[in-house]
């Protein structure tokens, strides 16, 4: 990154570059493509996007090797997609998890524009047995956990057959409208829509179609998590779903607020596959919770702006707020972070502790 | 373990108790139940025989519930099977690796009787969709590696489907001919010939026929290494198949050997599901190599002992001798350690140095 950082980044990690947005300069739905969070796991790999190629191979009848005019000239589809890092909001748990510290920003919003990575399946033909996709990236380097390979590996990731149509993944070439930057995976990424971002590969140079569940670094050492579900044995099981959350984008963490004054306190909620149902904003440290009112119209991959106006104590002192959503399956955001995930999945209600001056 | 020692087995570890043999005292093909190792991960399970069942679950038409009783009145099966810890000559890598340091002796041959968990199985009635045949034993407890489940979990591991026939898995019962002792898994355990021993499960309480491949912690992160075949990016492999080898029982590392002797070099050799070809000696650090003879017919699923008559040099010195096994499909003992598969299948040719008095 020689370009100056915009100044509503926070660089979290220069090499590779892991770069978060200021949450608390949050206004429209779509984050810009300046200010849009930056994760790689590795160097940003360099792309000659007149060479590139797509390989589609494995469990497909025919085999294709895509240049991105070929891409670009398939019927394309857009969307507001957000993604949101594993690790967002890292830095508020208690102990600390290893990995970047990320505060609130390791989240945006974006309208990405590209090809239904169904309609690229469909032309090579999935094989009846075909289960996952792997989606592997051109970046590559020794992977940081203790338990990792010698050798270096690309970063990739994989999706069931199952998901692909039923969350809408794109292979998406433009962001926001204009051509895909480099940070973010040019020429061709993969947009997996509720879930985690790491299933959002960047960099994309292969569609592996596989017949077995993939069992690589990014699905079984990192990013994923040990679960026993019903009693049974803990199994490693790679992240997946985006858990429902709520973020204060204002007032920001020890921001000073008039007393006596009116506080448009606002920030944006969002689930997996679900809508919000409602906002409930507490000033006094969960005492009472008061319903804030959500400013966008669900839109099936989106997040939701939501804004409470708040009648500020005229005492000085000082008061802490929280957000809590819950979605329209019914879940609610936890008070607190389940150990389970380790260092991922934080989604609970993190406390914003303002000064009334 | 409360009983003094048998002679014949050394202390690595006591809680859990982890016990090897004297290798350096192979005598017969059979290991006798007082002299064959014990691996163990966690305290030995207190199990009242007459309260136990063993639990048939998951995809199948007739989950079962089974006594030790209905397990004796099947049809039996007897073989002779060898068992060989996947770390077994840890002790010999250079650098360590953490876990059990192992020499010689985390190996042994016993005769198993019990009941084909193929017939276990087809009583049950497998699904058509099973993949894997989930071993869950009663022993329980905190795991050992950085990245652990939070809880105490059992010991299992599971098998393919299509290795449950191919392979003769037996629930065995006795050993030797004598109840099954409690240190090698009473009243129930796996044997899966031709795989490291972490597969025959001990202290068995549930079959769990699952549609998935497992990825439980001992699947995972312990008893698993990173492969990449093909150029395939590295996935997290479970350990199976013993590697060929072959073991110097006499001389021991060390040993003094008489000047101008002829002096029996003996010891054992196997390979998963094909028989031993030849066995090679070499008396001077690998500059030549003769035949050893092999002393037992193969059997499919037990080592076959071998010796060669070394005519010691009549000067005083020290010599390098080591062993090479040749399996029927032509796999030989490697010269050095595969890092890939960190401490575990050790099967490279290991010097014993001696001295000639």
């Amino acid at each position: 990154m020689k370009r100056p950082l915009h100044p509503g980044l926070i660089s979290r990690q220069t090499d590779p570059a892991n770069l978060e947005s200021l949450f608390s300069t949050l206004d429209g739905r779509i984050t810009q493509n300046e200010s849009f969070y930056v994760r790689s796991h590795f160097a940003v790999p360099e792309i000659d996007p007149r060479s590139w190629r797509l390989r589609v191979e494995g469990a497909v009848a025919h085999p294709r090797s895509l240049s991105l005019d070929d891409i670009i000239k398939m019927p394309s589809a857009t969307y507001a997609g957000m993604l949101e890092c594993a690790g967002n909001g890292r830095a508020f748990l208690s102990p600390k998890h290893e990995g970047v510290q990320w505060e609130l920003g390791a989240v945006g919003c974006a309208r990405w524009t590209g090809v239904p990575l169904a309609a690229i399946l469909e032309e090579a033909g999935l094989n009846a047995d075909a289960a996952e996709i792997i989606l592997e990236a051109a970046d590559k380097g020794v992977a940081e956990k203790t338990s990792r390979p010698a050798a270096p590996i690309h970063f990739e990731r994989s999706i069931p057959v199952a998901d692909v149509r039923r969350r809408d993944v794109l292979l998406a070439y433009a962001m926001n409208g204009e051509p895909l930057p480099k940070a973010h995976g040019a020429p061709l990424r993969a947009i997996v829509p509720g879930w985690y971002a790491m299933a959002s590969v960047k960099w994309l140079t292969r569609i592996l179609v596989s017949r077995q569940a993939f069992r690589g670094y990014f699905q079984t050492v990192d990013y994923a998590y040990w679960s026993a579900p019903n009693g049974m044995q803990p199994e490693r099981v790679p992240l997946s779903e985006l858990a429902v959350k709520s973020q204060i984008a204002r007032p920001a963490m020890k921001e000073a607020v008039p007393a006596g004054s009116i506080y448009r306190v606002h920030g944006t909620a969002w689930s997996s596959m679900a809508e919000i149902r409602k906002v409930e904003v507490t000033t006094n440290g969960g005492e009472s919770w008061q319903e804030a009112h959500l400013l966008d119209a669900p839109l099936e991959h989106a997040w939701q702006r939501w804004e409470y106006l708040w009648n500020v104590p005229g005492a000085r002192g000082s008061c802490t707020l929280m957000s809590r959503a819950t979605d329209a399956r019914g879940c609610v955001q936890p008070v607190a972070h389940d150990r389970n995930y380790e260092g991922y999945v934080i989604h609970h209600t993190i406390p914003v502790s303002v000064q009334i001056a």
